[in-house]
């Protein structure tokens, strides 16, 4: 393995942001999946680091094709679902696969109204978050990984930031009342890869949100340990939950030299630089796989 | 005006990507209104670019400061309303001033569901399309220009693209069954600026919407006259209606190396190259006004 | 052309960025050009919009074809000549095709030094800025429009701003040193297109931003101009200059707090709102061509 | 710590992406700083999360008061030891802080030329790559990883890709002389802290560049492995490097229809799906430092 003493580590290697869109249409209603999809291998492959010996490479070519012929064999279905049928393909198929990390954005549709009713086979991109999945195989170890990303949300009000510490650099005044607003990345392990995630993932989002919305709020790291531990008390097929979240932060807009009160209406909503707080959250007793997460984006 | 033969041509300046959050809590259930706003003024700016005398330059800071102060004092209620209230307010309020463009992108928010009711002061950022407001003034003379961007359509059948002319470098098969995709930026001028905005934006976006859907389209052309005409056809109160679509080619992926059938199934989605096709519409014998379109973004 | 009262207005299409490279390998000291090109076509397109007759419609697929076709029957030369050629095939090639607007992004390359000698045939992406081609033909009506996006520059000391109007919303200080920063875009129209591209953009390039480095600043606005003025003085093929400048604020840092003093040292770069300032430069008694500008994006 | 039996797992906060330009002008001949700074601390934070209990927490606003203080009376130097002070200065000065992630971007600036001599005072900014820093405390514990992103390179020639497996899903051709293009997100972990970034900084880029410019390559795999290698080989002061490398697939354009060859000279450029090759390489003996690496951006 080594060249002289060098040696290679870590690697993967595979085709990136695959743009796959499947249309079912065994009926005049039409059903559309749309998902960008990442497969990368990993296994014995230092020949072709070290000396190009391409024999044990899976073309990352070849790895596309898969997934365009897979989609037509087998349809979606769902991402996670699609992913693992992907992944065992590709390291039950070849010896040198030992594993691997799959990856899927999915785009989401509705229905265009046309008078009032749901068109057959006309839609348009709904965009309020990005659901994802992401599959992480080591030989029969499997981790199935799901989440959003680009949820964006606000409070109006039921949230403070006070009795932190004061040193020499600390300007920043308290308060008992703010426009809380954050794009929320959200990652949950699901306890084994026996779920039906389409039934299970809009259960677990909507009970991000809505803990969002009802936690009065002592500070972001308060409001998304909430959200992490809403999910795991209420679904026990979730192992643990990452959240990573910009502070997206509201600035009031001082009005008086206008001759104007503003009593927490006219805010000015800043780019940047934004607080960013992420934390995960997991059951007492459940061991944390830290491994699992390697390559998942979010902890920025 | 001359500096030796080297004059001033058409000039504007403003600050651009305001970014307005305003909120309404009068009660309980709060509501919300966010922008970004652009102001551009146009007039009798000579001597600050000949020789850096900004007696007549309102600072672009003034602007801002002007933008939020307004929010506060009259609120926002449209984009529309809320940009012509500040370009009169430029116009009227500053000799110097005779013209100006000013913009608006509005950043749609839903309420968050907690137990399927919708929460009191809790939003989530919702997606579909961006709208945008555009006013032009010219001393007395005012345009509004409505439209949205952003707006991914897609249907799965009721495409066809044949009959166009072959040369020495036409390679594309003529096609009875295709995927139509495009994210469609709309811009319609209003026939005068005494509308309800809120209530009728909603009406001329489904209408195009809708009629995308309906068309049994020959071409994309064919598809954006007829999302065109259906809104003059139906809005007395639009005089114009500007289209610019990119042609989002969704490529059938060939299977037949795998040994299987694609019956417009399964699709690549391409990034680049894309067609693009744009056009205006508007009712015979209402004249053109192109130098209000000058700074609308849309025609690339 | 009217379907009812409703008419089709000014209309244009085409394919858009097609990515382009060219190789030229005739000695072993390889060439790289590297374009992404936007056809756009006009002319008697009307059946196509309001039946869907494609028989007048040269296919985008068809545009691309011709690009890549005619980069290696000509090979690209300056992007400027490569647009005229392409635009020429296609009003000239084509009956029904009056006029179209032809674009072209160029993105450069240098090659990677090696033992600090310049490598034959391995290059390295240089970013300072992105120049640009615009070709608008209008039968034997041709314009050649040249420029760049993307230079960003900055000027530690020599701007001032003050003697800016104060009323009810006016807070901005005034200032005799600060720093000035803006992302050019410009754009230069040839008086004729006989004109050595390749010899000449660079020395417009220079010129505009060694003026901007030159000019101790009062406004934005005046350096704006100068930049322009220094181009039309010393450029006797250049007809008019138009440049689009964003003020990107630097806010001095309020360090009193932290008992240091700040005398222009330590500063926040914004990135929203920014001061927006536009213009363009001509000579007297050379009339302004608005249509050509019609679609050149730069005027927001 | 636990909440019900939920618990909170990994966790880090601060503040993102903080702009800090540092001018230097203690002679007329000024020097600029431009970066943009992380700041994410480590440590005792769980009563904030699970009771909203602030007393621990460092605001956020407070590590961006102490980024611009600190450029001010320490100056920044080095990306690299600027992240160092700053990392000491949270760990030794908050017993709650143990350890923490500190990153930076460096914007680089050329001195725009007037004449052939660079400006005293007048800057553009160049874009070749972007710089980067992360510095990993874990009390004594400390990391120092540099790196760049954004390098863009090419080889025309120089370049194969064959013998690699055919299964049924393969299509892919052998090819002896392809253009290799990837665009290079570079890092590498420093045996120790102790080093002259600014000095090494441009050695280790200019080994990588210059590495892939030379190398024959037989997969972009083994054009990594060697990249690394020579770093490696070079630089005792490295401990390991990573890469992560989209293959940019240039794709030869069929000319064929057109009546012409292409002996690898036309290409279109495409943007996704791409290969994603990543690897690290360290010396045998030395072990890794997964950890370091949780929160680097790069392995996707």
């Amino acid at each position: 393995m080594a060249v002289g003493d060098v040696v290679l580590g870590a690697n993967q290697y595979g085709k990136a942001e695959v743009r796959l869109v499947r249309v079912t249409r065994d009926t005049p209603v039409h059903e559309i999946e749309d998902l960008t999809v990442t497969t990368q291998l990993r296994g014995d492959f230092e020949a072709c680091h070290t000396t190009g010996d391409n024999a044990h490479v899976v073309a990352t070519d070849t790895q596309k094709n898969t997934v365009y012929a897979f989609a037509k064999r087998f349809g979606v279905g769902s991402p996670e679902r699609f992913l693992l049928r992907l992944g065992r393909h590709f390291v039950d198929g070849f010896e040198q696969v030992t594993g691997g990390r799959l990856a899927a954005d999915v785009h989401a549709w509705d229905r265009i109204a046309v008078d009032g009713e749901p068109h057959d086979h006309a839609f348009v991109r709904t965009g309020r978050e990005t659901r994802r999945a992401v599959v992480q195989l080591d030989g029969d170890d499997v981790h199935v990984i799901s989440g959003f990303t680009g949820a964006t949300v606000l409070k109006s009000t039921g949230s403070e930031f006070w009795g932190f510490p004061r040193d020499a650099h600390t300007t920043l005044a308290e308060t008992k009342d703010r426009v809380l607003a954050t794009s929320v990345t959200a990652w949950w392990r699901w306890a084994d890869a026996d779920v039906d995630f389409e039934a299970r993932y809009p259960v677990v989002r909507d009970l991000l949100l809505s803990t969002f919305a009802q936690v009065h709020s002592l500070a972001l790291q308060h409001t998304i340990f909430a959200m992490g531990r809403a999910v795991l008390e209420a679904c026990d097929d979730v192992a643990e939950v990452r959240l990573s979240c910009p502070n997206k932060h509201h600035f009031l807009v001082d009005l008086e030299p206008f001759g104007l009160e503003n009593p927490n209406e006219v805010f000015y909503a800043a780019d940047r630089p934004y607080g960013l707080i992420e934390a995960a959250v997991h059951r007492e007793g459940d061991p944390p796989v830290p491994h699992v997460w390697a390559s998942v984006p979010g902890f920025v």
